[in-house]
């Protein structure tokens, strides 16, 4: 037996090895053979961090895939050579028509050419940056089996915020958190620097995710203080050479309980100089600091109302010492006030629209993507569209806050392509939500997207394996908002788990059905928030009790003995209104607006005709019961993968997946028993009655649920 | 190339890769090769669940020390047979003389013998726990290369009761942790075993530990609800093939909170019948329930007290439910109430020493190492010795709430060792403290001891790789309460890092002095409890406006003008009379008491001359320096280690260092500036003034230490 030969055996041993053993960490990174790797040689090209980090991911990657150590080369010397870096760090690169012109300030090529009459592969960009996403494209083309042909591609992001907000607290705990403590270590930062660090960053910039929001947006002012700056620089230093800029939250009363001023008042000279010199010193310590999310009025957070000034006031004095160091301000437009709560769904559009044009250049306006918070189902929030002069991103949840957490399988990229894909009609027909957000539409030359991160200090990072894939569908979201969830669902599914097509198809499958198991098992119809009390965890549609009305689910949900539903048309709260015309049109009239929102924008009778034939308490009732059986087709789906997938993910996947049947028909069961109270008809033929009584859901309690604000 | 050859080679490349990267999950089960294993062949014995997991443990040790699987057969076929089980189990063994009537129900004997003329190794007992005892001890032996000669051993337990105590909130924060969150995940309990409850039993069970107190002694009796309940059956579901047994602290006023009673009075009928009713569920959920740990009547814990009961009547009402389905009570001596603060080092004694007698016969009262608490250097309680009549289990503390957190290497098997090793004299010279707690002394037929648990869900289990120490040592010592500490860590280091001579002696030297180097930058000469207010992190010997007065740090070390420590001889508060005669007379006199207590027992002059020539000032800030200085010494040792450890570890034990040295140098410039201001006198020749002034580490805060109760 030669050496090569032995070499394969070895590699393919080894690499056989994990297959009985895999824990997640690798996420979609994971660089196993075989496959069909059409390099022979890499040429070395680390001109700086960046680049460095470039050819260690071009090495671990296509020695992982191949089986074999890729040499590293100082100058291309056969056929199958790889090249990589920017017309500056590279002669050869900058001597070949790449058509890099068009690649922008963060994109990348890949192509295929003829270099001293030899076959080579380059990967090439304007930055540093670009070379590394271009590298991370590279391997995701090996990865998923498209990497053979030759080669002709560009790519550049059409987002140029593209961030995870962290809501982690400075003891490490995480506001709506299901995947353990926060990575951030922060009593042991600065000292040590955990290789999960590099590791984050690494996957960041493997889907082109540019900046990192440490801190909750319930903030705390302490994370503003030397110490932790500290910190922060620390990670920021790790984080540099992968493109991910480090943002903070700021605490609108940061001057006050930091600086001991008597006031936060935006226009108050002394808080100003307090912010520039506070601005300053972050700089000081991170001098490519990214800027601050904030969160202000709202949900008990102080802010400019505080002082009678504007979200523009409160956006605008950070902004200004923020702009001289290409910092920006990220602010959000989830308020609801204590005063108004005629409809909450009206809210953010009531405050915002009005301030349209009124912040500063370097203020992105950060909405949800829906008019609430993060529901299975939302229809898109009316801002989009709504403020052409002022830049709006999109915020979305990771975090399954309100999708069963963790053990739920929930893929989240078709509920954002739902929002994306959503026309605004604002400027005629095809005026997506995604044409918004990306600047097509109405010009923004700031835009961004933020993602709610779902990631802690497990193992698998996520809390669950396929929770990695809502981390990856963000990233891969805000790179292209236009590019379909299907798409990312395979690319995902390749590089995680398996490229064989008796895996890829049937998973890939059930990751796009999902997030609609969901909406049915938990709020069918445009129903909302009908979850427990706090934690989210579980259905408690019966509580009516809080303080605040729209702390209530009954506020939601509005069920009396007529029928069910929110009327948000003319004749409602008109929150159909905000929309543009001939959206609202659609949403103001309930024979228009279609069946999965009906409840959002309507309070319609129990008997009313639906489209399937089916009355609407009939077909409640059968949305209810398609939500458990699919999580039951998900279980069969997901068992006959056994072969397919290392024991112990599979082993994982399959008792969270069990898990998820029990809750789904708890969520059933619970929904149909307590609607039944109030609707008093019967269970359409064949639908089970509830295991047990609307008193036995009542009493469930969950005071450790985890992820609590 | 031959099959076997190949084999081998995949094997050491196999088992080389891993140098590179391990994380410390494996804690000291690695199982490395190369190592010399004398066995061809395992017999099959698994004929139970602990037998199973014997065979389970001996084919993954072998075929990982040995580099290539270990066959596994129906009968023993050639010279090198492995042999395992029972004389129940196994024919063959119950057929050879082994001695197994000296080896109690958890010993067990290894031996060779000649069987059926072929050489065979043996291991037996008489119950199937004893022989996973006995696989653990004989992978033990090869790992620390100790398994090649002839063997001819026999051990077992000399305590019954071995348990750790997981100070583990239900919303998984771990009080004192400074591991992560909690390894229990009880919200995805009990539809999701983690893997890691697996190994958590196999590492208990590789040391003895048959005990597991899952919840925190600050109580929460939402633990004893049926949901939480099925969560803890279901780890105990885990954990019993491995001895492992569950045990719950209960909250003694549970029967108000649970119950809907008026009071939780133990001589109340109907208090003792919901106690009654409440063991019966628990034992309805787990058939083998080990018992509950209570503290009671302490740090605002309810208690017997508060109906004028005593401690004895709280622990019999559990006790006599729990006698008749064999468990038992721990309950806790640790008390210190609020109405005395004369002398809180006096406080247990005052309290249980009269009742010595008064408990049920399935009570073990729970007594720390010293009379405080878990300080870096205590003298012994003076408990031991002192309750003939009711058996003391000792109390040790893992995890370092008072030594620096994860971040300090300090190996605590040479503070248990002196603890264990003190000589109580209450029979004469020799009468121990281990002989106290294993029994020998007093004729205790209930024996244990406890360790608070230093586990958590990072990755490498304690926080810290040298961390794994504290829990393999502890397990050790309750096994063996007479083995020596340096023994322990020789065995540690072998087996979790390397066996190669010039890693060992250094590396165990450094966890040999740890200790004391910890004490000498802390808490030198006898000082104790200088520690910040609440987290115990860092220095804070100023302190003293907290409400009670033993919270404070003053009230620890008494510091005035004409000397420093807390008088407790006869012209103090006499706590030295609480000792035996002989061990009083040394204590109570300042001549006679070792200086390294000094403090502790007695208020003396800064100009006092010490043994070393220096005054006690000089010698307070030589220590001081001392500590320091050691923690470079330490740091040097390690950096010598980089060629013999794996990248990753010696990178985390290094930063961790790092570290330590500058927290080593803060305490020692903290404490100096402090003690100096009130001591008014110079600083010795050669030691350098504090880095900053005592204003400076005033105002230090940390609102985020970790582990907060």
């Amino acid at each position: 037996m030669n050496h090569r030969l032995l070499l394969a055996c070895l590699a393919a041993m080894l690499f056989a090895l994990p297959a009985a053993s895999e824990d997640g960490y690798d996420l979609w990174l994971r660089y196993r053979p075989p496959s069909q790797v059409p390099v022979r040689e890499l040429v070395a090209g680390a001109a700086s961090p960046t680049l460095e980090a470039a050819q260690r991911e071009l090495v671990r990657g296509l020695g992982g895939l191949s089986g074999a150590p890729i040499p590293v080369v100082p100058e291309p010397g056969q056929p199958g050579a790889l090249l990589f870096g920017t017309p500056r760090s590279s002669a050869l690169i900058a001597g070949l028509s790449l058509g890099l012109e068009g690649a922008g300030a963060e994109g990348y090529v890949i192509r295929s050419v003829t270099l001293r009459g030899r076959a080579t592969t380059v990967i090439a960009a304007n930055s540093d940056i670009g070379v590394l996403y271009g590298a991370f494209q590279f391997l995701r083309l090996l990865q998923t089996g498209q990497g053979s042909s030759p080669l002709d591609l560009a790519s550049q992001p059409r987002t140029k915020v593209r961030v995870l907000d962290h809501w982690d607290n400075l003891d490490r705990h995480v506001e709506r958190g299901y995947a353990g403590q926060s990575i951030w270590d922060w009593h042991k930062l600065p000292g040590w620097l955990d290789p999960r660090y590099t590791d984050y960053a690494r996957a960041c910039a493997s889907i082109g995710i540019n900046g990192a929001v440490l801190t909750n947006v319930n903030a705390n002012a302490t994370s503003l203080t030397p110490p932790y700056l500290e910190k922060a620089a620390a990670l920021a230093a790790v984080f540099r050479p992968y493109g991910v800029r480090v943002y903070l939250t700021a605490r609108f009363s940061a001057p006050i309980e930091l600086g001991g001023l008597k006031t936060a008042d935006p226009l108050d000279p002394a808080v100003r100089a307090w912010w520039q010199s506070k601005i300053d010193e972050i700089y000081h310590y991170i001098p490519d600091f990214g800027g601050f999310l904030v969160k202000a009025n709202s949900e008990g957070q102080p802010g400019p109302q505080d002082y009678r000034r504007t979200h523009a006031d409160g956006a605008n004095m950070l902004a200004g010492p923020l702009a001289a160091r290409g910092g920006i301000v990220m602010w959000r437009a989830f308020v609801y006030s204590s005063e108004n709560s005629e409809d909450r769904a009206k809210q953010a559009y009531a405050e915002f629209a009005p301030l349209d044009g009124k912040f500063a250049d370097n203020v992105l306006v950060q909405v949800k993507n829906g008019p609430i918070d993060f529901q299975p189902r939302e229809p898109f929030s009316p801002l989009f569209g709504a403020m052409p002069n002022t830049p709006l991103m999109m915020e979305v949840q990771i975090t399954k806050e309100y999708l069963g957490y963790a053990t739920h399988l929930v893929y989240l990229g078709t509920m954002w392509q739902e929002a994306l894909s959503a026309d605004t009609m604002v400027s005629g027909k095809g005026s997506t939500v995604a044409k918004v957000i990306d600047g097509e539409l109405q010009g923004y030359k700031l835009t961004g997207m933020a993602g709610v991160a779902n990631i802690g200090a497990d193992r698998n990072w996520s809390g669950s394996h396929f929770d990695q894939a809502n981390w990856y569908a963000f990233g891969r979201l805000a790179w292209d908002p236009q590019l379909p969830a299907r798409t990312i669902a395979e690319e995902w599914v390749r590089m995680t788990f398996s490229a064989d097509p008796a895996f890829v198809e049937p998973v890939v499958a059930m990751m796009m059905g999902s997030r609609e198991a969901a909406v049915d098992y938990m709020t069918p119809l445009g129903l909302a928030h009908l979850m427990g009390t706090g934690h989210h965890y579980g259905p408690a549609p019966w509580v009516s009790d809080l303080k605040r009305p729209e702390w209530n689910p009954a506020y939601y949900h509005r069920a009396d003995a007529d029928g069910i539903g929110f009327e948000r048309g003319p004749k409602g709260t008109n929150a159909t209104a905000q929309y543009s015309p001939k959206v609202a049109a659609i949403y103001a009239d309930p024979k228009k607006t279609p069946e999965d929102l009906l409840l959002w924008f309507h309070h319609v009778s129990w008997d009313r005709m639906m489209s399937s034939g089916r009355t609407l308490w009939n077909e409640l009732v059968y949305h209810y019961d398609h939500g458990v059986e699919a999580v039951k087709q998900m279980r069969r789906t997901w068992d006959a993968q056994r072969e397919r997938v290392d024991a112990e993910r599979f082993a994982q996947v399959a008792a969270f997946l069990a898990i998820q049947e029990q809750e789904a028909q708890w969520w059933r069961d619970a929904c149909v028993a307590y609607f039944q109270s109030i609707s008093k008809r019967p269970l359409p033929a064949g639908s089970a009655p509830p295991a047990h009584s609307l008193e036995y859901y009542q009493a469930l309690t969950f005071p450790y649920a985890p992820g609590r604000g």
